[in-house]
């Protein structure tokens, strides 16, 4: 298989605008969250943009049934005030956003469409838990995982065991990870949590799965997220500022753990990352910030090694060095990952993008760190069996 | 909105290979379904091609949850015997297909890939019906609609009703469409109904939504279809015969068709379409093979307007005058369309683009057309809120 991506030889795409909701357990309902994510992302675009001007649109969701709305792609063009507008649902469970971000650069690459809308969506806790637990659950395998008693959290738990042992990496890196994420998150005004926790609160947080612990998993969300993907000639009508997207990557795995060769990273984040990197033509050195899928402590630490910032083994020396805190060499997550900012499915891959996008310009307010290169975001569906990595610069 | 398609100013994209399972309550589980269009794509391409060729994979399926087998579009690679391919699932309920094939084409021109394996899926028999009920009911619009007890085929029936009073078309036009389905899936050995109907049978067939009957309804089938895209480039490594893509269009429309101004057609159809002739540069005339989206009889005729190819209120005449059975001037659906042919979800938009693949190549075996102009593939999601029309030629 060639693994190879580009972002095309047509046109080179740009973010010029970016909106978000506030993620928690919000009372709005999903239309409300999708409305809101769009009109912040047009209200974001320096030279305004009109509604009109959009030609394509993105919605990545889970959907859960629990909205109990399918075809959802064309409630994203009805709340635009657009129908009509060519709309497309994409879903690769956790990664649909970013998946999704991917396919409106195509499109934008393609030369078939100057401006495409990408909105992430989950609207998490209206949902009967049974529910939940059921769409959340056969996003991992289901074949012989799921249906052996195997959750989201069993299976990081046990990536998590025989990450700490092989490498012999102390239980305290992942409290690390927490507690970077909810400080980060409390500076956050779109985050669902924004306090602080200290070490020993992560430690002795309850179990869930052994080791991790009520503080190592990211929480039930709800939360949308809006990006605007320009060709670079439509983007110099947007804005003197855009974020240019410099190369995608993206690649598949087994559903099911079991049939790779370890757990101590996810073969489909290293093959995403280093066909990110080629389209790119960069190297992880150049990085200087990034989003990765932090979806439970351990996961944060596997995406540090897969996207090749920490050698195998080391990203909980790093994380302990303080490293990837805000004003540390290399900020991961300052808009306090899936673990503090929360993880509505869909929109988190949408939503790493908004925080490149505000942080790359310089508009991240009080969490805002010094980036002097390149992005990356790194969005995982599944356990590893999907991801989508994607680098973005103002250069 | 501008409703601007293109094909792409990087590549233009063809078609090189297509695979198709039976259709119809069949055996196999999906995986099976899926492996099989895969292996059938792959051993169609006239010169050979091998997996490792396939840069990127699209998965379109509704899904059901009836297979428990979240994160699809893993289940793609896989079944490909190429883990680590990136996967993509597409859904725009029964547009999917359509969308997929298009997503395909963007990537293709793009210039970030050679050569895109595109899968529709359904595994419907083996649902519980209430599941199926359900899954297939939000597609349509659930807050204003499905929920106060109107279904898809009262949707239809409602359109046939107001369709057959306003332009005072007879109850024979629609029967004949099932009719001519007959016949043209008597002839496909994929066909879900390998049986011909007299009208009489269809016209006393038992009432499901007045005026609809059951043989004016398709059925409830299993199935899977693949294609290969490639840029023109590659494609000249895998055949001489190349089925080009000429042009593609989409739109979206208010999935409660309440809200639209009336029920005489699908105004996402029209878009779509016009879409696709400008990016074609072509007219309807130029046309000589319609796959048109059947899922009731009804439909068809609103399709046969919608795409230009017959005057508001007259396709029952057209189709009356036999013009689109497979020896008329324009013939529609020879392959049996969703009528008679089968309805699998994911897969009805994929198998419209090999149908076309197979026609413009002179393949079909016992249904071969008479082809000497473009082929179109027009496929509709929900009751016409959201459409995608492509066009294809040899040329």
């Amino acid at each position: 298989m060639t693994v190879r991506e580009a972002t095309g030889v047509g046109h080179r795409a740009a973010i010029v605008g970016a909106g978000h909701t506030r993620f928690g357990a919000v009372p709005e309902g999903p239309r409300a969250l999708v409305r809101s994510a769009v009109e912040g992302a047009l209200a974001s675009v320096d030279r305004g943009c009109d509604r009109s001007s959009v030609d394509r649109g993105y919605l990545a969701t889970l959907g859960f049934g629990g909205w109990q709305i399918g075809n959802s792609s064309a409630v994203l063009a009805e709340e635009l005030g657009s129908p009509g507008l060519p709309t497309v649902r994409v879903e690769n469970a956790c990664a649909s956003g970013g998946f999704a971000v991917q396919e409106a650069v195509r499109a934008v690459s393609s030369g078939g469409c100057d401006l495409a809308l990408v909105v992430g969506l989950e609207k998490m806790t209206d949902v009967t838990s049974a529910r939940r637990r059921y769409w959340l659950g056969v996003s991992g395998d289901t074949e012989w995982e799921r249906q052996a008693g195997l959750t989201f959290a069993g299976v990081y738990g046990l990536i998590a065991s025989q990450y700490l042992a092989r490498f012999s990496v102390p239980r305290e890196a992942l409290a690390e990870v927490a507690v970077k994420a909810h400080e980060n998150g409390a500076l956050n005004p779109n985050a669902h949590f924004q306090k602080r926790v200290s070490r020993e609160q992560v430690l002795s947080s309850p179990k869930v799965a052994d080791p991790l612990g009520l503080y190592d998993c990211c929480p039930v969300t709800d939360g949308a997220a809006a990006v605007l993907v320009a060709s670079t000639e439509a983007a110099r009508r947007f804005t003197d500022t855009p974020v240019f997207v410099d190369g995608t990557g993206a690649a598949s795995d087994y559903l099911a753990v079991q049939e790779r060769p370890d757990l101590l990273g996810f073969p489909a984040s290293r093959r995403a990352a280093s066909a990110a990197y080629r389209a790119a033509g960069c190297s992880p050195e150049e990085l200087s910030l990034v989003e990765a899928h932090d979806c439970f402590t351990i996961a944060e630490l596997l995406a540090l090694e897969d996207l090749g910032v920490a050698a195998r083994g080391k990203a909980g020396e790093l994380t302990l060095s303080g490293a990837t805190r805000r004003d540390g060499r290399l900020p991961v997550n300052p808009d306090g990952g899936l673990k503090a900012k929360g993880h509505p499915i869909g929109a988190t891959g949408v939503s790493q993008v908004y925080e490149i996008f505000q942080q790359l310009r310089g508009a991240a307010g009080a969490r805002q760190v010094r980036v002097a290169g390149k992005a990356v975001a790194h969005n995982v569906g599944g356990a590893g069996a999907t991801a989508a990595v994607t680098v973005f610069s103002v250069g």
